[in-house]
C-alpha cells in the first residue's frame, strides 16, 4: 500500500476492504511521505519493518525484486490525487496489477497517459469509484439495462456533503487541506473529489455516456481557490437528460449520495445512506420496495453475490468497498489459475478514469466560460 | 366561481378549501363554457337557477349588480391559463375581490396589466399557490427569515410530477389536453404548471429574489409542443445560488414537490408528500424533526395558526389550500369591520403573480436560446 | 350538535368534517352544559340565537318539534362518554339520526340498551371510529379480505400518545381533566380513549373477532386512577393471535396509532401518521408501497371512494373523518331518496359500540384479576 | 473456530468480524461434524491440513498443546445450540478464551455450571449477543444512563422475521432444521434464536433487569413443535412496565429488530434495519435524529468507539458484530501486555448467557401454565 498513513481517512478503509473476505493480505507498505509517519503505521499493522519505506519509489523498486513467493500481486495507491500518476505508473510498469483511488489523477492528459500503459502492461487496474460495488447499484444497472423501467428519458444524481461549510481547510484539517490546494487536489475541488462519483455513478447505472455538458462551479467558503458547490446539467448520447449536484457546503449532509432514473415505463431511486434499498416506481401503480438479499429471489447473480448477508442483516460502506477488492482479486487468481474470470464481478478501471477527468475539465472549463455547453 | 365545473380537477378543491372554516360560501358561478356543465355543477352545488350563469362576462355583470346582502364579496376564478385574465379583470373593474388559480395570465404584459388594475381597484388579490398555505412552509420561512440557518448558500427546489409521461393530451384527458394547448396554457408546460409553484415556494421561504436564471426545457414526450421537464439554475440577489427542477414525464412520482435550504449554519427540508415534517439539519449535531403541532411551543403564531389539530393528526393539501382561503376571508372581514388584518394571515397575490410570469418568460427565452443566463 | 362547545378538541373537527363535503350543515346546537359557552360557541358559528339551546334536554324537545323544513335529519354528540347515553337515547327516542363520538357509553349494559333502542328507532346510528374512514384502511381490509395476504395469523396493534406523560389533568387542562375523572371517563382512561379505535380498528380490517384478552392495565402517572398504559393480548375466533399496545405516557409519541397484519402469504402495514400510504410485504419478493390515488388503478371501488384527490395530494385526518359524515349522509339521502345506499359507504355503528364496551369491560376486569384470560 | 462449516449461515460472519479490524487470525478449526466438511471448508480458508480437526475435542485437544507460539489465545464456537455446553467448558478448563454464538446453551443449570466454569477459570467468555455492538445501541445506553430521558417507564422490543412462515424445516434447510428441532435448539424455539437477543438488547440499554413475566408463545406452522411467534409481558426491577415480542413468521419482515424505550423525559427509538440512527422524542419539542459519526461530538467516547467511518458512510451488521471481537481481542491483550482495558470497550459474557437461560426457562413455563405471570 501507497498512502493511507496514519490520519488518512480512506487508508483504513482500504485495508478493511481488503482484509473481509480474507482473500488479500497486507504485505508491505509506503505508508506516508514522511518516513516517521510510514514506520509506526506498518508496526501499527504488524508488518515487519523489512517491508515499510520511506518512500513509494524505494518500495516498488524492493517489492518488485522480491522472489515470486514474497512479491505482492497488487499494490494499492491511496494517497492524494496529485500522487496518483507517478506510483501508478510505476506499479504497472514493474509488473504489479494496481489499485488506486479515485479521481485518477490530475489531468486528462495524464490519464491518457495511463490507459496507454495500463493497455501495454497488460496489467489490471482498478479505480475504487467504490459505490459502484453496492448490492443495489448493481440491481439498479441490471434493471435498467434489462428494460424495466424502459427507455431512459432523466437522471437527477446528487452528492451532498456539508463537512467542507466552514473554511476547515484552515484549521489543521489534513483531509480539507489538501483537498482545497490545487496544487494537490487539481483543478477541481468537490467535483473532484465527489462529483465524479456521482459522474460515474451515473455512467454506471444507465449504461449511457455524456456527450456534452454545461456547469456552475461555486467556491463558497471566502477564500476558498476550488469550487466546493456545483450543478452540472448533462446529456447522454442516447438523448436522456441529467442533472448532477455536487455540494461541500450542504450543511448537515453527510455523505448523501443519490441517484434518481427515469424511463418511459418506471423510474429507480437509490440513496447511499439507506444502500439497501432499492425503490422502483410505476405510474398508477405500487412503488416497489427492492432490498438487498429479499428480494434477490427474481434477480440473477450479479446483485446476489455482491451482498453477504441474509436480508435485513445491514451492510454498508466496508462491504460495497470490500466488493470491489473482491472482485479484482478474483480477476487476479483467474489469471493466476488460468479460468475467465466471473463476468459479473466487474470493478471500475482505466476506461472510468479517463472519463471522470475528461468530465472534470469539461465542468472546469464550462463553469469558467459562463456555462457554456461543452462536448465532452 | 367562474370555471370549476364537472370534469376539473381544482374547482373542487377551491370549493372544499371555501367551506372548510365555515367562513365562506358558494353562492353563484358560471362553471364552465359549456352551459349545460354550467348548470348541472350549479344544481350538484345545490344554487338556485338564477344564480347559476351561462358565461363569466353574464355573471360578473348580473352579481355586481345585486344589493349588498347577496352580492358575493369574491369571486374565484379557477379557469384554464388563458381565462384568467379576462375574469380577473372584469371582476376586480366590478368591484369584487378576486382569487384565482395560478399561473396569473399567459404573458408578462397582461400580468402588469392586472397588477396595474388590483391597486387601482383597491381590491384584494389572491393567487393561489397553495404550497404556501402548509404551516411547515410558514415554519420554514419564519426559521429562515430569523437567522435559524445562518447565511444562505444554495436552494434546492424540485417538483417531479410523472402523469404526462404518456401523450395523455391525444387520450380525451381534459386536464392534459388544455395544460399542453400553447392557446390554453401559454407559453411554457410544465414550467408554467408546477415549476411556477416552485419558484413561488423558494422566493417565499427564502424572503430572496431571483436576479437571473439559466434554463433547459424539454418536450420529452414525441410530438409535444410545450416542456414537459426542466432543469433551471437559479442565482438569487443576496448571492445564493439555487437549482429548479420541474418535470411531469418522471414516470411514478405523484406530486413530489420538496425544497432544501443550506445556510451557513444548518440546512431546512421540507416536502410537499409529508408536509407535517420539517427537518432542520446541523453540522456535527442531531437533526431536528420539527413537526406540525408538536413543535409549535417554541415557535410564534405564524406555523401555529395555520394548523387545525394536535400534533400526530395530519393536516394535508385541502388543509393548506383552506389557510388561503382562510386568511383572504379574514382580510375581507378586517376590511368590513374596519380592523388591521391580522400580519400573519398572508396569501400570495399580485406581485407573485407577476413574478412567476417574469420566471416563466425568462426560462422560455433562456431555453430557446442555449441556456444563455437571462436577467429577470 | 350536543356538546363541542368552545375549549372543545373534537367539536371543531366534527363540525370541518360535516362541511367539507358540502351535504351536511350546522343548524342547531347545545353546545356545553353551561349556557354562556353555548350561546357564544353558537354565535360564532353563524346560528341565530332561536337555535343555540342551554340543554341538550332542551334541543331535543325543540328541534324535534319544528316542521319537516328546519327540523335537522340528524344529531351529533360529541360530550364526554358519560354524556353519550342520555342525549343518544333520547335523539333516537325524538326520531333523529344520531352521530355519536366514541367510545360509546359507561358501561356494557348501557351499551345493550342503547342498541335495542337503536334497533327498536329504525333510526341510523354512527359512532365515530373515524380511523376507518381512510382510504388506505378500506384499502387494507379489502385486501385482506380477498385473501391477499392468506390466512391471517397476526396482528399488532398500537396507540401510542405521550400527551399525558405529565399531570395535565392537575393543570386545569379539561381534555386531560374528564379523561383521567372517572365519574366522566368511565372505568378506563387510555384504553377507553384510544384503546378502544385500536381494538376497533384490527376488527375492521381483519373482520374478524377477538373471543379472548388478558390484559395488563398501567396507571403510570402518580396519583392517576385511571389506566393510561397497557398490553393487552388477543385471541381471535380464527385462532389469529394479536398485541394491542395502548399508551398515552409514551412521551413524545403524537399520535401514533398503526397496525400490522401478518397472513400466511404476506402482511400488510398501515400507520396513521402517514396514513396514504399502505406497505405489503412478501417473502423474497418485493414490498409494495400502495398509495391512495397512485394504486387504484388495481382496486375496487372501497377505497377510491373514500378519497377526493389526486396521488401526491396528502389527505388527513379531517378528510377521513369527512368520510364518516359523507358515508352517513348518503344513507339518510338513500332513505329520503328511497333507493339503496352505496354499499361501500360504510361507517361505524352500534354494533362497533358495543364490541367497544365489551373489550373494555374484559381488559379492565382480566387486569385486576391478575391478566387473567376472560372470555369476550 | 469450532462449528462454521461451508452451510453455516453464521460461521463466515464470524470469520468476517474477526478479520475486519486486523485482531484476529483464523488459524485452526473443527468446523462441522462432518469431518469432510471440516476439510474442505479449513481448505478454502487458507488452513494447513494440520490444524483442522475432525471433532472439537481434538482440536481442543491438539491446539492446548501446542507451544505458546501456535496456540490460539481463543476459541470461538459457532455450533448449534447443543454443541455450545460442551465445547464451551473443554475450552475453558484447557485454558482458552471464548467466544460462543447465543443463546448460550440449552437449559438454566447447564448456563449456571459454565458460569461456575468462566469463573474458576479465569479466562475471558464472550456471548456473541452481537447487536450490543451497534453504536447507536452504545449511545441509547449512555443516553439512558445518564438520565437523558428521565425515570423509565415503558420499553417495547421487537424483533420480527418471516422466513419461517412455511415449514422450511421439512425442505432441507439445514438452518430451519436444528431451530426447529426441540434435540438441537433446546426448549425454545423463536425465543431462543430470536427472543434472547430481544431480551438482551432491552437490559443491556436500560441497565434494569426484568424481575417477573408473562409469555405467551405460539407454534404457528402447522407440525412444528417448539414456538415461533410470542408475546411477552415484562416487569423490570425499577417498575417500568415492557413488551417483549418475537416472530419468525411474521411473512415479509427480514430481520425487524427494534426498541422503543420511554422515560418521563422523552423516548428512544432504535431500529437494527437502519441501526445508524437513533430517535429522540420530546414532549412538544422537535425530535432529534442522532446518528452515527455526526453527532458524536456531544458524547462520550462509548459510541464513537465503536464506529470506524465518518457520518454518512453506512455501518452494517458485520461492523457491530466485529466490534464484539475487537472489544474482546482488546480485553485479550490488556491481560498479555499487563494493562486495564478500555471500560467502553465492553462485550456480552457469562452473566447476559445466564440471564438468557433464565428468560427462556420463565418464558416456556409461563406459556405452558397460561400465561401466569412468573419471577425469573
Amino acid at each position: 500500500m501507497i498512502g493511507g498513513g496514519e490520519g488518512s481517512l480512506i487508508g483504513p478503509v482500504h485495508r478493511m476492504a481488503a482484509r473481509l473476505d480474507g482473500l488479500c493480505e497486507l504485505v508491505s507498505g509506503a505508508f506516508s511521505s514522511n518516513p516517521e509517519i510510514s514506520r509506526s503505521t506498518g508496526s501499527k499493522e504488524g508488518l515487519p519493518a523489512s517491508r515499510v519505506y520511506d518512500s513509494w519509489q524505494e518500495m516498488i523498486t524492493a517489492e518488485s525484486a522480491l522472489s515470486e513467493e514474497f512479491r505482492p500481486h497488487f499494490i494499492t495507491v491511496v494517497t492524494p490525487n496529485h500522487l496518483h500518476y507517478g506510483p501508478v505508473k510505476m506499479a504497472l510498469e514493474a509488473g504489479f496489477h494496481v489499485i488506486c483511488d479515485k479521481p485518477l489523477c490530475l489531468s486528462l492528459s495524464e490519464a491518457l497517459e495511463l490507459r496507454d500503459i495500463v493497455e501495454r502492461s497488460g496489467k489490471l487496474f482498478c479505480l475504487t469509484h467504490n459505490y459502484t460495488g453496492y448490492p443495489m447499484v448493481k440491481a439498479a444497472r441490471d434493471m435498467v439495462l434489462s428494460g424495466e423501467i424502459g427507455t431512459l428519458r432523466k437522471v437527477v444524481v446528487e452528492y451532498l456533503q456539508g463537512w467542507l461549510a466552514s473554511p476547515l481547510e484552515r484549521t489543521g484539517n489534513r483531509q480539507a487541506a489538501w483537498r482545497s490546494d490545487p496544487a494537490r487536489a487539481g483543478i477541481a475541488g468537490a467535483m473532484a473529489d465527489i462529483g465524479t462519483h456521482a459522474f460515474n455513478l451515473a455512467e454506471y447505472i444507465t449504461g449511457e455516456e455524456v456527450v456534452s455538458l454545461s456547469a456552475k462551479l461555486h467556491s463558497t467558503v471566502p477564500g476558498r481557490i476550488l469550487d466546493d458547490d456545483g450543478t452540472v446539467s448533462l446529456t447522454f448520447r442516447n438523448g436522456m437528460s441529467g442533472a448532477l449536484l455536487a455540494s461541500q457546503v450542504a450543511t448537515g449532509e453527510e455523505n448523501n449520495l443519490s441517484i434518481r432514473i427515469y424511463g418511459e415505463k418506471g423510474g429507480l431511486i437509490w440513496r447511499q445512506m439507506e444502500p439497501n434499498t432499492l425503490t422502483l416506481l410505476r405510474h398508477d401503480a405500487p412503488t416497489q420496495i427492492i432490498r438487498t438479499g429479499a428480494s434477490f429471489a427474481g434477480m440473477g447473480l450479479t446483485a446476489s453475490m455482491h451482498s453477504r448477508l441474509p436480508a435485513g442483516h445491514p451492510e454498508g460502506f466496508i462491504e460495497a468497498f470490500a466488493n470491489l477488492y473482491r472482485n479484482f482479486a478474483m480477476h487476479i487468481i483467474a489469471i493466476i489459475e488460468g479460468h475467465k474470470p466471473e463476468l459479473a464481478a466487474d470493478y471500475p478501471g482505466i476506461h472510468e478514469g479517463v472519463r471522470g477527468m475528461k468530465f472534470l475539465e469539461a465542468a472546469v472549463s464550462s463553469s469558467r466560460n459562463g456555462s457554456v455547453t461543452i462536448r465532452i
